[in-house]
């Protein structure tokens, strides 16, 4: 036992963390060229760690430490790299080294790190692998993308559902080429077809006698190699499942464990987030300055053309305004409001569609209750923005115009905040997307015009 | 093989999916008070789908179905709904009611249902649950919100790591009390720490003699019973673990699987995207309309304060104004672009913070690069905006000032809102709530004014 414990003690201190004392650590061995240092630095991660570290590196800095791990890169980094910054690794280690490291992958990770580089990249990295595994990757980048069939995992064990334990367990015994990890054993018909489980435990606890259907798992939810990641991770949510088959045409391919699933309710998520804000997926920390602009341009144009529409209702105030001027002041005020309470809605509704909580079956109760939170916020703040303008202005009349355009600004921001996210899933477009741009305009314009049109008939 | 086949074909049309046609049945099941068949229909249902129909449902039509269920009603179902939906459940099923269902679930699940109740609802339902399970509900709910004592089950196997592997095998065939479902046996010392892991396939594919010290695998995360569920979910997802040993004091107390960590992704996703619009976590579809409200007033209250200040700072310019309206007419154009440009800054901030991507290594390249964009965007905007504004009012004069102002305005957006979040981490507060009600107070006011004291200067 001692030397168990010493064993553990030595391992967990050898695995290092990425801290600033390690980045720090291993800058300044770059910056003395204590190549060898680095080398034993960088070993000491974890990959999934290193990865973090060559994302962080500025791209002078990280071009050293590749070159540094040139004849050490441990494949499993691709996987984990962010897309800009695998993109820039890859180009500076080369193509023919890049292949030999794919070939090295788990043919999901391989697929992931093949499928966002161009096709003249692909096929040279494809043609340099063993066929078999050349095979598996072109049937893998032959689904559709983001689909079941990419993510899903090529290694799995399935056994003729009439197999005894005794002989299941003498297989796996015996068998050379078993998944690394597996936690769950697929029953087929002789059609290769999923008919039931039984998670790894079961068999252990069977006598060796048994036979596997009588022990198997048969409510199991089988998962067509075409249906897109984000239906299979509500699949696993939902039913809290560790792992499930995946066919093609009713038979067995591959297979989807839980910790895939991870990865792509963070890549949904981060979708969600993005397109929200008006900023594309690919824009993030590790993207140039020119694509950051770009994903950033053309929601900055529709944003403007939205505000040109505002502008033209207040044109057509000007001798309104020009006769009271306090309304240019205020109009801030009417557009935050509603430019606020409309951004609430709408990312609850966002929200709510995205964990499909938001049905046709509840839609109207959504929206009625959405407007129903207008009219009170609406009444309270007209309350208080009308006694702050009526103290500020010393007029009252201008306080209870403004009240006004508030209730209806923060009524209307409720009815377009939720309906509109409502009514761009079912025409089939993203909620996400196109909610915001046009809700800002629909809320500015329709407040602005409210505020101005009472303004000049009551205050003029 | 074919009552096999039979009976799976069978089993699988039974589980029902939660349609619209579905809910329609259902509907008419309840108008009609054909209670036999509502409770069949419920009942043919998965627990996590009758859970969503219960959401899903309107207040009084969800009564009636409870009514209807009441005494067929399944434990887990209180572990899947949305709190607000759940406490109205509880309440309309009474206490006692609601205690014999906690006394079935697992533990981690009856902590989930019984945490976020009054202290006197709590205490009546333990009250009246079997010491044993009231003493381990009780120990969790002493582990702070949102810790990994929280979210860990109880139920685990651990043996000695010099038992060999036909001993454990003998040792889970006979053992009763053996967890549900397992992947991983946990070996522990003599002190009940954890020193290793093995997986059941390892068991299953090693010779009954072998050693399990010689087969565990020894890289193992410890997670202690404080760890924040984040800080876990972000370790599991780094180091792809499908399960981790909890320890208290560094005794083995419980392990949490990945299955356990979507859920806490998702939570802490839903958390980061209901921040940054200000509405706050418990603002969903099922709250009530005052509760609601009163989540949104706050936040709304903050941004009238933000928008009074650039009120204020147009009130400044009320004279420049009133000789050049045009200049309000063209104040909502520079309000959006700064606005739209800092939250696409701010989201991918925020993002990353939450990623870990952006750490104190990368912060000043980040907002350097952001003022890159800024820069860019800037000038192009200046531009486009300068030309229109030139067109429309045929005063090249003023075309040059707004385009001048845009630039201002976009730069500051971007270095605003990349380093807020960054500063606001640093403060040790959550960088997506505070942050977007300042930033668009600070791009506004600062908006504003330059292109008031530009127009000021160069256009009267």
């Amino acid at each position: 036992m001692a030397d168990i414990k010493q064993n553990y003690a030595s391992n967990q201190s050898a695995i290092r963390e990425l801290t600033v004392e390690f980045i720090s650590s291993i800058n300044s061995a770059l910056d003395e060229g204590r190549s060898k240092e680095v080398i034993d630095l960088a070993k000491s991660l974890h990959y999934a760690d290193l990865a973090d570290l060559l994302e962080n590196l500025g791209h002078a800095r990280r071009e050293e430490l590749v070159e540094a791990l040139r004849d050490s890169f441990n494949p499993n980094i691709f996987a984990e790299l962010d897309e800009a910054v695998r993109e820039r690794v890859i180009i500076q280690l080369g193509i023919s080294r890049v292949a030999e490291a794919v070939a090295d992958l788990q043919v999901d990770d391989a697929i992931e790190v093949i499928e966002e580089l161009g096709e003249d990249k692909q096929s040279k990295i494809l043609g340099s692998l063993p066929k078999n595994e050349r095979a598996l990757i072109e049937q893998g980048l032959s689904y559709p993308e983001d689909s079941a069939g990419r993510l899903m995992q090529r290694d799995y064990v399935a056994v003729s559902s009439d197999w005894s334990v005794g002989q299941t367990i003498d297989f796996m015994r015996d068998s050379e080429k078993l998944p690394i990890e597996f936690f769950d054993i697929f029953l087929i018909d002789d059609k290769h077809q999923p008919i039931g489980t039984v998670p790894l435990g079961r068999i252990i606890r069977s006598a060796r006698s048994v036979k596997l259907f009588e022990i198997m798992r048969k409510h199991i939810k089988i998962i067509p190699v075409s249906m897109d990641q984000e239906e299979v991770a509500f699949l696993f949510r939902q039913r809290d499942l560790m792992s499930a088959p995946v066919v093609d045409a009713g038979v067995l391919v591959g297979v989807i464990t839980v910790d895939d699933i991870v990865d792509v309710i963070h890549e949904e998520h981060e979708e969600d987030i993005m397109r929200l804000a008006g900023v594309g997926e690919e824009d993030d920390l590790y993207s140039a300055v020119i694509d950051t602009m770009k994903s950033r341009f053309s929601w900055l144009l529709i944003h403007l053309m939205s505000a040109m529409v505002a502008a033209y209702v207040i044109s057509l105030f000007v001798g309104t305004i020009r006769e009271l001027v306090a309304l240019a002041v205020l109009m801030p005020i009417v557009a935050t409001m509603g430019g606020t309470a409309s951004i609430q809605t709408l990312t609850v509704a966002v929200r709510a569609i995205a964990m499909r909580e938001l049905t046709p079956s509840n839609a109207y109760r959504t929206i009625g209750k959405e407007i129903a939170v207008g009219v009170l916020n609406g009444f309270i703040f007209a309350i208080i923005i009308g006694f702050i303008v009526y103290a500020w202005f010393d007029d009252s009349l201008l306080g209870l115009v403004i009240g006004l355009a508030i209730i209806v600004n923060l009524i209307v921001a409720g009815f377009v905040g939720s309906s509109m996210p409502i009514i761009l899933q079912r025409l089939g477009f993203d909620p996400a997307v196109a909610s915001s741009a046009f809700l800002t305009s629909i809320t500015d314009v329709i407040g602005f015009y409210v505020f101005l049109v009472l303004a000049a008939s009551f205050l003029l």
